[in-house]
């Protein structure tokens, strides 16, 4: 592995999460940012399950992918030894599945991972019994499917993009919580990818950044990245944003999700609910972006999902200093539930949907 | 100056932010709170200067009874030198003056600082010119008064209290936002004091305190004070106001306030508008508690009360550790204003005032 350095400040152009070079995938580390702009360069598949359980790549989409290279660096360096193709074909998915079991271990709860995973198995399978396909191209193929997953994550991001920018105007204020953007996917994000866009079409958006505490995703990640690409963004307590509304300064929200129920209720990260109450009350619209992966046709209502409660340190002691007192008492619910009532429309690649949710969801899937 | 340390585990009973001790005052260093309790023995003027100076006393009361005492302690060691009463009287009348001119550059905009400095002066110069007062009686009068002005500050804690009270039950959970709490007042505080009446009645009322972002004095001062009294109290992150009301947890909100204005609105610390938003959403009662001398009828409405915006570093770097991005633009404010249709009631010490406020609030004056 090794390591391009530069501090934030010298950055000017936007950050990549993730990008395949060759023979090697270079990554952006995010346990460092925003002080440090660091890129790794991985060659080797345990470097990508370093990367992985250490949350260096964090988002589902950009977990998925850098799995999805770290199994090709797992098979890169396996040579045809048989005679026989097709004895070296099975070998090579012999390999493809141990690779792909051991980045399994990596990040044990995340679906995007597996989801990932299986896809490059699924490759390798098929070549492996299909006559017509060499041992070669078998393995070209491994790497291919892994460029193809980006590829589509990145089409499906300005997709959700160009739909979500069709809601906005120029001058417009925005206002988004948590970080659903480039850096969890492989390009553009989904809640920030009209941000994006609106910039290369030399559209003036104002966005509003809550710093969403506790983790503070919304500081460390949604305000550098936007900055780093030149977009106009203001970062604001999360307390805030009620005031920002009622002065006028913001004409929309725009947030990600984790799970969209059948019903159109939204989870996502804590404090989204909050917000949406807000825009509510002042008039103002709620979007929700999300590919269609997220939503989930067999969860009936918000109610089905389940709110992971963390630990108290994020609140009393998250950034190197307590300040709360000792022992004391804290709830912190990781993610809420948004109802649909609340939301104006969805927007994912297959374009945008309003209530009903009930009937226009699962018309997206037709 | 002595100091008296503890840690705060090692501290079960409620904390006092400033006692009077015989001959010289006893004052909790705040800036410490919630990792260390010291008390300060002040003995000297220009230790009071310095503790209010350094916001070690914080909270318009407790500042200005603080420097009521400081100019007893300016004055205590004058001595009456000449045959005549009447001309000692008037050098300590020149000398009250004197201290009260220095204590009041000690926060020029402290509003409660004068107003505490110029009862004192009046006390003084009304002995002064009354031939019945001897100059120990009139030297005795200004410690009496500075007493009188902490006994009258905890009775009007007190009685807000009590009329708060009379708006809950047993059992209840109640949201506050900020601190208004017995450390910035002489007892009880304002929005804090119906739980510790609650408290020594043994009623049961579950507190949600917001950590309050940027500065935490919910974090820092309310879930510690509280907890230090031995009240229930849970400390959560402010964009978790909205979902422990969906869930039923919270069956009213009581916020202090730094102004009402002629016709209802309420200017507090930021993120009150919003809680009162989320409140109004969920059917749950907003209660502001303060004294009469917080109720400024010369101030028509809150489009009337400036809104002060403070620097980036609260916002980027106020943990001890940068948390957002070099150069990143902030938004700032530090309080907003919550119009009166959505404050349910106002308690004052002389009672509960309900809407029309433009009606109800001159009626408390009469």
């Amino acid at each position: 592995m090794t390591e391009t350095n530069t501090t934030a400040s010298s950055v000017s152009s936007a950050l990549v999460s993730l990008s395949w070079k060759e023979n090697y995938l270079q990554l952006l580390d995010q346990t460092l940012l925003p002080e440090t702009i660091l890129y790794l360069d991985l060659n080797h598949i345990n470097e990508i399950w370093e990367a992985i359980s250490q949350m260096k790549v964090r988002g589902a989409p950009a977990i998925g992918i850098a799995a999805a290279f770290g199994v090709y660096l797992g098979v890169r360096d396996h040579e045809a030894t048989k005679e026989d193709d097709l004895i070296n074909k099975k070998e090579l998915d012999n390999r493809v599945n141990e690779a792909a079991d051991y980045l399994a271990t990596s990040r044990p709860t995340a679906v995007n991972l597996f989801w990932a995973l299986d896809r490059i198995r699924a490759r390798a399978a098929k070549d492996a019994n299909d006559q017509q396909t060499t041992y070669e191209a078998m393995k070209a193929n491994i790497l291919h499917e892994a460029k193809l997953i980006q590829q589509e994550d990145e089409e499906t991001c300005r997709l959700i993009g160009e739909h979500a920018l069709t809601l906005m105007q120029d001058g417009m204020g925005v206002l988004t919580h948590c970080n659903a953007g480039g850096l969890a996917t492989a390009r553009y994000g989904t809640a920030l990818a009209p941000f994006y866009l609106a910039k290369d079409q030399g559209m003036d958006i104002k966005v509003f950044a809550d710093e969403t505490r506790p983790v503070l995703q919304g500081a460390r990640l949604t305000a550098f990245e936007l900055q780093q690409a030149g977009v106009d963004v203001t970062l604001i307590c999360d307390n805030m944003a009620g005031y920002v509304m009622s002065k006028g300064m913001v004409q929309a929200v725009i947030v990600g999700t984790d799970r969209v129920a059948a019903n159109g209720d939204v989870a996502n990260k804590i404090g989204t609910y909050s917000v949406a109450v807000l825009a509510k009350a002042h008039g103002i619209p709620f979007y929700v972006a999300c590919p269609l992966s997220t939503i989930d046709l067999n969860t009936p209502t918000g109610e089905q999902i389940p709110i992971e409660e963390r630990g108290e340190h994020e609140i009393t002691a998250a950034f190197g200093k307590r300040t709360a007192p000792k022992d004391i008492k804290v709830f912190n619910p990781a993610f809420d539930v948004t109802p649909h009532e609340y939301v104006t429309a969805i927007i994912t690649e297959k374009g945008i949907v309003r209530p009903s949710y009930l009937e226009n969801l699962p018309k997206l899937f037709d």
